[in-house]
């Protein structure tokens, strides 16, 4: 096809899709592309927008590096994600929802024993967890993987604190005993803005818009027979719970933190500081 | 706004851009992530294919570098960049009408003289190229700056031959002369796949398209009160004018390259073999 204009466009890229051997494949990309066509047309996108994005996402694919995903913060800013898991984790009534995963888990976290301290000197109050993973039945689900991360009380992960190096601090993976229960003592989280030293933190500012997220832990939780569950615990109040950056709040995520004077911790140790204590249950479904 | 589900999400991100104090990036914006949104409610989008696409996306970043640009390939490949091309383009009748750009362009050409063999050593038959930038009334625009680049007759161009490391050659800066004219020396442009080493082929090889660009010589064309012309010239005939993967084939840009015995070039030195020359005049409109 030659002489394509503003409309014939979308036509000639949906008939090169004819020798498409993958109909998936070739259903996504054509509605992926005729959006984006719909889009430049809507919007009359001139040059140089078209070249400022080009910039914008090559700078987004060159900010990500092992340690961080700004396509996955950029897809978390734009509702993509949470949009997404909408799509992909109804769950049965019953069943903990899901949320946005993040750019900020890593496959290397330390594992952890029952009643570790996995804050691993990062600072902040401390916190008691005890979850528990149960079906949805009630019943507890035996040798569960529960991978936990979270920032520290400045807000950062500790992927974000170049000092660190490689090690992992405020993070770690536990396994359910026979009652279903991870127990670990953790620091309080705390709201803190995504990074907004990137492409992402430019489009946010000239939105507009605040990068911050309500405090939460984040949980990943996986066994055998059960959907994976991505998801965070969240804390009332919290003066972001209705404008998170990234939209993943839900009213059911919110933990029961429970403030304690110095004193006698959970694992009967003296704490001569306040801390916190959260209790938490995690309901799987089953797998499709 | 908590507790998003998979209609809410387009709505409470629009939402976010109420203080956004620029209204041609909030319009952007808003166009943008509704369709990005819609994209993704339409084909269901999966939690894994979100992660292909995270991917590929960095990937594609990762792939650029200074002579490098795969998210100008993706745009071209995806037919983005003609769609630009065509609601920005559009000419007043008897302009030369302009294509795409294409990421092999830069910005340390060499420039040369009336006459040079801007060749540098590229392999290929021998063009003479004569061309004459007119304004719309026929009347030759001196001054102008012509910037050509091309591929090799291996399909190459100089930035994809690391061997060549930052040697520039078949690309160079001109300027007309007082009868708006340019004549230089260069080698016949052939037709070749864009380079499918990087996502961007991946993305072809999987939806079953052939790589291949019909063979051109790209221009840039420059001077005062005139609207840059970006356009190719092309050959006829050559395999991939119905197909080209980048979509840019215009009939108005196929040139009158002509073939000629071994014998006296039109710079009056003599060939021991065939080469070939090519008149052609581009017509510039007016800055609006």
């Amino acid at each position: 096809m030659r002489n394509i204009d503003a409309t014939t466009t979308t036509p000639a890229f949906l008939q090169r899709l004819d020798d498409c051997g993958n109909p998936r494949l070739k259903q996504v990309l054509s509605s992926l592309v005729t959006h984006l066509h719909d889009f430049a047309r809507e919007v009359k996108l001139t040059e140089a927008e078209w070249m400022q994005g080009i910039q914008f996402l090559t700078a987004t694919g060159q900010m990500c590096n092992d340690t961080r995903q700004e396509f996955i913060l950029l897809s978390d800013t734009l509702g993509l994600s949470m949009l997404v898991v909408a799509l992909n984790q109804a769950k049965p009534p019953g069943a903990t929802e899901a949320t946005v995963f993040g750019p900020f888990h890593v496959d290397d976290a330390p594992a952890a024993e029952q009643g570790a301290d996995i804050a691993g000197g990062a600072p902040g109050t401390s916190l008691f967890v005890t979850a528990r993973v149960l079906d949805l039945q009630g019943r507890p689900i035996a040798a569960a993987e529960v991978d936990v991360w979270q920032a520290d009380d400045e807000g950062l992960y500790d992927v974000q604190r170049p000092e660190l190096g490689r090690t992992r601090r405020a993070r770690g993976v536990l396994h359910t005993d026979t009652d279903g229960r991870v127990r670990f003592r953790s620091i309080m989280p705390t709201p803190y803005p995504v990074p907004t030293d990137g492409p992402v933190g430019q489009m946010l500012l000239a939105s507009g818009r605040h990068p911050w997220r309500p405090a939460h832990l984040h949980f990943m939780i996986r066994a055998e027979g059960f959907e994976t569950l991505i998801t965070h615990i969240f804390r009332d109040p919290d003066p972001y719970l209705d404008s998170d950056v990234v939209f993943g709040v839900r009213s059911s995520l919110i933990g029961n933190f429970v403030a304690h004077d110095a004193g006698t911790t959970p694992d009967g140790a003296k704490m001569a500081t306040p801390f916190y204590t959260l209790d938490q249950d995690f309901v799987l479904a089953p797998k499709a």
